[in-house]
């Protein structure tokens, strides 16, 4: 099941995508949060009536916006790991992300007046349906509700002036997520799903999730250990080679650039910069 | 004025402090974020009849359970920064919080199983009134609704191994917050109010806010650059020395302890440890 929000006159609406048609939430608004646990609950949520329109007639918001809990995983990707020239991770390296730099499909990535190496980094992102605490391996991938694309826009020269990671990722615009959440049935194994990005067409990266040094029941269990997951928090897990920092010469986004990124059974995150 | 939370049988309710008296909002619960950046307001909101009870006999919950955004500083205290061993830093160094984290006064702090070197920070919190970007420092104190205490516990293991600070500082209970909000109009100018921080009443911690590298419409002015601070947030900024893994031996807090944060204007926070 692909759950989007839309825009509507009545405010952000919940829907399911069908097709390329969407059903609606009766709800106006709402978290979505407190029902992530029970996919069959949203699902009674929505009408059965598609709408007559096509769902590119609308405008698509992040899917969340204001996560429980938004945490950002570095260095998960044993290549990418390698290509910053920093050790493998022996347990995940984590941070934390503010709310207020999320924003939907097609919104702009503003680069702020000062930064200059503004990068780019697809990422494979982890909605937790349910809440626990130490919760154990095996266990863990009941606790997700499904999967969205994130892209982890970072201030490289505020990253490294810094050495603490959350700021330089959380200026405004700096968190694309969409399109839709696909909840966990639908996706099924996420241990091997195709990851890729475009900067103008021109493709930077290219992966899979089983380059992924601390799979997705891995992180859940391990962040769980002494902090409580919440229903409706969002886990970036960490982006595979090919950023624009690690390139010779290096790269960096500008404005009236494009950033296009696609994850195997989730669908495609487009992105245009501006200042 | 005192703002603060209480439990009730109704779920928790705002209240003010009044002398040794609480007078009670009428509304249950409900986030009071919205508010916050007008005082008058939440005063219109309060009873004018003082509760017969003294504020004693009541729980006290951590004043905000849930921040907006919740941010940490590091190494904010000149003396601090030099005990150590690391450089003075040239802009705040900030990392995200988990809420999950909050606790109020007299809650446990509660040391997992796999750690044993859990630490105590006493810290000068700042509690965002008015949402804003890009926020001057000569208007930054007018984004301010007020002040309270917060303790920084941190397990320096998970800390120094990761690299990256805010999972160390956000496991459960690792963040006791309180007694109450004191509103930016009864302390005054917040540069030098005294902190202090003691363990089973021995003195580790005393300073006062006039060491702060970077101070309260610094820190606010900075961290809004390109990021929306948000009504109803909470910024941590940073702790004074004397902490127990800079001491000579180590100390670390045991099942039993009990740490006291006193700041001046503010009052005492106080919460014991346990596993």
């Amino acid at each position: 099941m692909k759950l989007l929000r839309i825009a509507t006159q009545n405010g952000p609406r919940w829907g399911v995508l069908d097709q390329e048609r969407v059903r609606l939430a009766p709800l106006s608004a709402g978290p979505l949060a407190a029902h992530l646990h029970d996919i069959t609950r949203i699902s009674s949520l929505i009408s059965e009536e598609p709408l007559g329109l096509k769902f590119s007639d609308y405008k698509i918001l992040a899917p969340l916006d204001s996560p429980s809990q938004f945490i950002g995983v570095g260095l998960n990707y044993r290549d990418h790991a390698i290509e910053t020239g920093l050790p493998i991770p022996k347990a995940p390296i984590t941070f934390g992300l503010l709310q207020t730099s999320i924003i939907g499909p097609g919104d702009a990535i503003i680069i702020p007046p000062f930064a200059s190496k503004v990068d780019w980094e697809a990422e494979l992102g982890i909605v937790i349906g349910q809440s626990g605490t130490d919760i154990s391996i095996d266990d863990a991938i009941n606790y997700v509700a499904g999967y969205v694309i994130i892209n982890d826009v970072s201030d490289r020269q505020v990253q490294n002036d810094e050495g603490q990671w959350g700021r330089s990722k959380s200026f405004n615009s700096f968190k694309p997520m969409g399109p839709w959440i696909v909840t966990r049935d639908e996706i099924g194994d996420a241990s091997d799903l195709a990851i890729q990005l475009w900067v103008n067409g021109v493709l930077k990266q290219s992966s899979t999730t089983a380059e992924l040094i601390f799979g997705v029941s891995e992180i859940v269990s391990r962040l769980s250990a002494s902090t409580t997951l919440l229903s409706g928090s969002v886990i970036s897990t960490g982006t595979p080679p090919g950023i624009g920092h690690s390139r010779v010469p290096p790269e960096y986004l500008n404005a009236g650039d494009e950033v296009k990124i696609t994850i195997e059974g989730i669908g495609t995150l487009t992105n245009p910069i501006s200042r």
